[in-house]
């Protein structure tokens, strides 16, 4: 399981106060604590309405981050001065987070990623919007590890975001995602699948239910990669135990492990 | 969902010292706590390798617990005189937990569930042992409805319990067991699927995260029934929360009705 930790991200209100006053300990801290909970990578994003100041943001987190913690780094914007700002600087193979279907993000974004050693994170979003169903998630995940490896990326440096959207909105859509995640994970079974999955939960009460149920059964169908806060209680524990039943982690090997270590609580 | 409350069972050493010294007080707490948690239903386990004592057992939990909490029982025992002692007893309609396809079993419990209106529980035990893989499962199941709607039971009125073993003894297990829910599920639309999931965790430190891991898988795959401890902090939530998910729970109506009535912790 890649574990990547959600919580340096702009649209939350502490970061973005943090970037803006370059309020260094604040995000020292907010880095640390999710390597300690468990998290491989950590996932910055600079969000701004312009898109030099998320450049300039993203510079500095990059540098501040990876001078503090000993993870590689997710970075992740839809802004691609930003994502070439970080790529100029990580120490280690990073993620990009995220490449669409969308016409202007493919433009952008492939000849950057071709440019630069790189995992990248796929997500099934289209210029005709999110996706609906099984299938059509399929049809776009293909198209994705299509567009990835025509310009060299080798099948286990994608991670495909299936779109986790609001189950408050969209009823269908927990159901689709897990049945999506098992159809990709049949035909490319060399693939990463994962996402921003705390998405399933925006709108609904005590979110952290919503999130831990939905890694469980994602991770029964095939997720292998999750941005999620791994400092919520129980989060890092479930996810291990979720592949402790599932047979990605034989003999429960890496859950006892996490027991002896103390990473279980 | 149906949630049984499964902690008055005396493989439990302090359930057993209880009803050994006729402690009603600890029952009774134990009782109202599971009901408290969210328990649609109490499990009553009085086993003893004396058959004599079991029954007496059986007959001095019904009385107690049902005087005492106003939800349903669920009568366990492979012991027929402790189902009968107890059937004779129960205000409401119970489970009857549980048949198995055992020779000895059927022959036992068929005439006598044919004669009291119950839901019964049909674990996928045979003369064969315990199931291997998913169609052995599935097999069982179809006979168990064979039998049991033989005698007239209607299929509503039929749990069918998949075998949930020890993940640490059989790895592949976990995986099956899913695959046979969703199995069941497709196959009979209709019939209640759950059983006693902790068995998962058998053998693993820090069992509640498997436990959690587990019921969410389940529910994702079909299961409608639970046998678990609704007092392990989280369960209740977070069986809501994957009903939520899987529209089991259309617009999160239950989720958020939960929340409102503070049974969200």
């Amino acid at each position: 399981m890649i574990i990547i930790g959600e919580k340096i991200n702009a649209t939350r209100k502490p970061i973005a106060a943090a970037i803006s006053a370059k309020d260094e300990e604040h995000i020292i801290t907010t880095a640390k604590d999710q390597v300690a909970a468990g998290a491989d990578y950590i996932d910055l994003n600079g969000g701004d309405p312009n898109p030099e100041t998320e450049a300039a943001n993203m510079e500095w987190l990059v540098k501040l981050v990876q001078d503090n913690v000993d993870v590689p780094l997710c970075l992740d914007s839809s802004n691609i001065k930003a994502i070439e700002r970080g790529l100029a600087l990580v120490k280690s193979k990073p993620i990009v987070n995220s490449i669409t279907l969308e016409s202007e993000r493919l433009e952008s974004f492939l000849p950057v990623l071709a440019e630069h050693e790189c995992m990248v994170i796929g997500l099934c979003l289209s210029d005709d919007g999110m996706p609906r169903g099984v299938d059509d998630r399929f049809d776009r995940a293909a198209r994705l590890i299509d567009q990835l490896t025509g310009i060299g990326k080798k099948i286990d440096e994608i991670i495909i975001d299936p779109a986790f959207l609001p189950v408050s909105a969209e009823p269908e859509s927990g159901k689709a995602v897990c049945q999506a995640i098992a159809k990709i994970r049949e035909k490319f079974p060399e693939v990463h699948i994962g996402g921003g999955l705390s998405n399933v939960s925006f709108g609904l009460p005590k979110r952290k239910f919503i999130n831990l149920a939905m890694v469980s059964m994602a991770i029964s169908n095939g997720m292998d990669t999750a941005i999620v806060d791994p400092c919520t209680p129980y989060m890092v524990p479930i996810i291990l135990a979720a592949e402790a039943i599932c047979g990605a982690d034989q003999w429960c090997a890496n859950y006892i492990s996490a027991y002896r270590d103390g990473r279980l609580g």
